[in-house]
């Protein structure tokens, strides 16, 4: 089946036909209401556009309202606001909280748009403009399914929280604060994030996982002062030179760091596991083009889908010291300074491999300078099984819908507000998202396909109808 | 004897009774022409000090006229003039070319000065001011050795050639092509560098090496922007941790370059120069202090002071890439850059060099990454020997004037227009300085010890004299 076609090709939407006909009888309405949304120019990282961000927050809250969602707020934050709203009628079934953002990236470089970023439209199949797959098409979808649900029954199968954030493409930074000052009200039984997509070819998946962070510094010191190469070369340590040595420490040539204990707390990947992710078609090609490495290259022994997913990384996000500029100038610099992250998994904490990983460095740190290792910050990985019972009803709802078995994937990245829920809220989310991996997020053109939107929405109906009945749907709590 | 007496506590100044008498004699005014050429504010880097520079080569230019200096002329170039003037009337006697250099520092931070860097004055048998020692005071020095010679005798006993630059303590960038388009001008049997100093304990000192220099970047291209650590972390190499490791191959923990040839023309030190070296009273303590270093540290197996004269170095005199600003951000950079540069010993010569360095960090160079290497500059050692007849003359006068035995020293530095003297004249150096090793030179309140000052009138005089009767004082000539 040809790249991004799947989704389109698929008509079985085996979905309740009361609920379908009524998707089928306001898909006009649907989509005016999406391209509205869009128009909405909400770049939370650029301080001119703060009113147009609280403007999106007004729509969608007034949206909310209007679908019949309850308690709709535009919660005030130091930063954007916060959307939320629930509908709580379903005392005997589950509660699942459900998080998006309405803020958009900048549209920079904007001369490499065909049309404008905030004049959305839609045409063969697909609807581009800023925002239309990160986030506003995820969380335009939502509203639609809960909206068929009301429109046809009066009620939703579950209950259901939306918080729909205004900083995500900035800073977050507002979130996790309100986050924890609303415990009580955020109460839920599973969390799903609609923020991510699909596997290559558009082929549905669900994310299980992400990694967590160490984020370090090294700070090398050697002279009072940069001191000329002449004088004082042969005679000192040069720092630049000492955190070099440092760093080509701490991995060896086949990508496998030499940290002591770096490792000990890593679950090995199971053979279905590793079975499953060969299984999954990754074109390397794909990936060389998008990245523009001359190769790929990671820890020997594992597969590209393994590394980014299930094993740890050490990678130098910077590096610093003496000079930088056209020529040359003779110094042996007073200081040397990188950054230095690990993307962590399963069962690896941040705080314990920190302390491993300073006493490594200073005990390979060559005589002759001072080393410091600062701790910048951290987070847990982030994972949920795949038989935890959201994972497996969304599994199914994708399989009836998209006519595809999902992949389980895990995301490489790490998404501080998962870590908050997992952490705060006791509910590693599940990363269940819906559009086409060629979206140009972030990019010009952005896009999403109609087919993955409209058929994502059946997902959606379908998932809450078969969450319904289940009664335990927590995993992990004490 | 204690730190920096001993040149002031020696009165044996074995010359000539008559140039004697003539210098006690002119003591004031000598005294005085020093402290006029010290008011001449010639901060050469600095535009609006222009005019003083020109100022104080008429202000030079004019003093060799009045001794009897002929052909003197304040000679243009593209920025600072050089001044130029010789005496050649000693057709059976060698001829001897003079360095120095009129321009001085900037005076930052001027607030640390006890008196104004351009009001200097003599106080405790210190001449106190900017360019006191580097380098005024030694072009003083030589003017008043050749006036006590015109005045008592009428005649040099040798032919001189002066030339001296306003542009040492910015580029020297004139120089070389001004060397250049006067090579018949500057014809001589030998070079004479009056820009340097005596060594710890104000030891008089001779240097006979200057080091060479091997200067390159190496730059490391992985994906063509900046990803994500967490997309991208375990995919594809990192730059950054790639030229870690090349530099961290490049030297082994203790300090031997792995460069394979490195040191294939390296001369290696002879027994008689270690013993040398070992006589020389060398205090780590004071290095520390002036440095700021935690500890010394080089190449294993041999002394700071072989070190820095005899053996050669490696250096990492920048490094960059990737985010450097406060807190974290989890990028892999696209490139990640080096500056390295080599010092140079005899009889290493940068091109080849820079053929095995650049080979031997292709090899090493991990997969993933594009690596470039680039030479972006690279000079000569220059060394002539203990038994060259100026150096021998010169250990003479210093020991008969000074009383104590000159030490031979190899700078661990490079003086671009040493090697232009060594490589264009043919003519490599002898640098013959009397300035105290505590002359705050480059810093606040630099000064010169006057008994160094006045002793060193004496030791040229000795040294004019001695060279006088010598047919044949060239080395190295063809």
């Amino acid at each position: 089946m040809g790249e991004a076609s799947l989704a389109e090709a698929v008509s079985a939407r085996a979905i309740d036909p009361d609920l379908e006909a009524q998707l089928e009888a306001t898909t006009e309405a649907r989509h005016a209401s999406y391209l509205e949304f869009l128009r909405i120019p909400s770049i939370s990282a650029l301080p001119q556009h703060a009113g147009d961000v609280r403007q999106a927050a007004e729509w969608l809250a007034a949206e909310l309202r209007r679908i019949g969602l309850e308690h709709a707020e535009v919660a005030d934050t130091a930063g954007h606001p916060i959307v939320y709203a629930d509908w709580l009628h379903a005392p005997d079934a589950p509660t699942i909280l459900v998080y998006g953002h309405y803020d958009v990236q900048p549209v920079d470089p904007v001369n490499e748009w065909e049309t404008a970023p905030f004049e959305p439209f839609i045409r063969y199949g697909r609807i581009v403009g800023r925002g239309a797959a990160d986030d506003k098409g995820q969380i335009s979808m939502h509203i639609a399914a809960a909206e068929a649900f009301l429109a046809t029954r009066g009620a939703l199968p579950l209950n259901l929280k939306f918080v729909f954030e205004g900083e995500e493409e900035s800073s977050s930074a507002s979130l996790p604060l309100w986050i924890r000052a609303n415990l009580e009200r955020l109460a839920c039984d599973a969390v799903i994030i609609s923020d991510t997509g699909f596997f290559e070819g558009n082929r549905p998946a669900i994310t299980l996982g992400l990694r967590g962070l160490l984020y370090t510094q090294i700070d090398v010191r050697g002279c009072a002062t940069d001191v000329h190469s002449g004088g004082y070369g042969g005679i000192v340590e040069n720092p630049a030179n000492a955190l070099a040595r440092i760093i080509a420490e701490l991995k060896n040539r086949d990508g496998v760091v030499q940290v002591p204990g770096f490792y000990e707390d890593v679950v090995e990947l199971t053979p279905a596991e590793r079975a499953e992710l060969a299984e999954m078609p990754l074109h390397e090609e794909g990936l060389l083009e998008v990245t523009g490495a001359p190769s790929l290259h990671g820890e020997a022994g594992y597969s590209v889908l393994e590394r980014v997913g299930y094993r740890p990384t050490l990678d130098v996000n910077g590096i610093w010291g003496g000079f930088q500029g056209e020529g040359s100038k003779t110094i042996i610099p007073a200081t040397a300074h990188a950054k230095v992250s690990c993307r962590l998994v399963p069962d690896q904490d941040p705080d314990v491999l920190f302390g491993r990983f300073r006493d490594y460095v200073l005990a390979v740190a060559p005589p002759g300078v001072e080393v410091k290792v600062t701790e910048l910050g951290g987070g847990r990985p982030s994972v949920v099984s795949a038989d935890h019972p959201v994972a497996r009803a969304a599994a199914r709802a994708l399989e009836a819908t998209f006519g595809a078995k999902p992949y389980f994937m895990r995301s490489g990245g790490s998404i501080p507000v998962a870590e908050v829920f997992a952490t705060v809220l006791n509910r590693p989310p599940i990363l269940l998202g819906f559009t086409n991996p060629d979206d140009h997020a972030h990019a010009p053109n952005e896009f999403m396909r109609m087919g993955n939107y409209e058929t994502g929405i059946r997902t959606l109906c379908r998932l809450w109808d078969d969450l319904a009945s289940m009664h335990q749907i927590r995993e992990g709590e004490a």
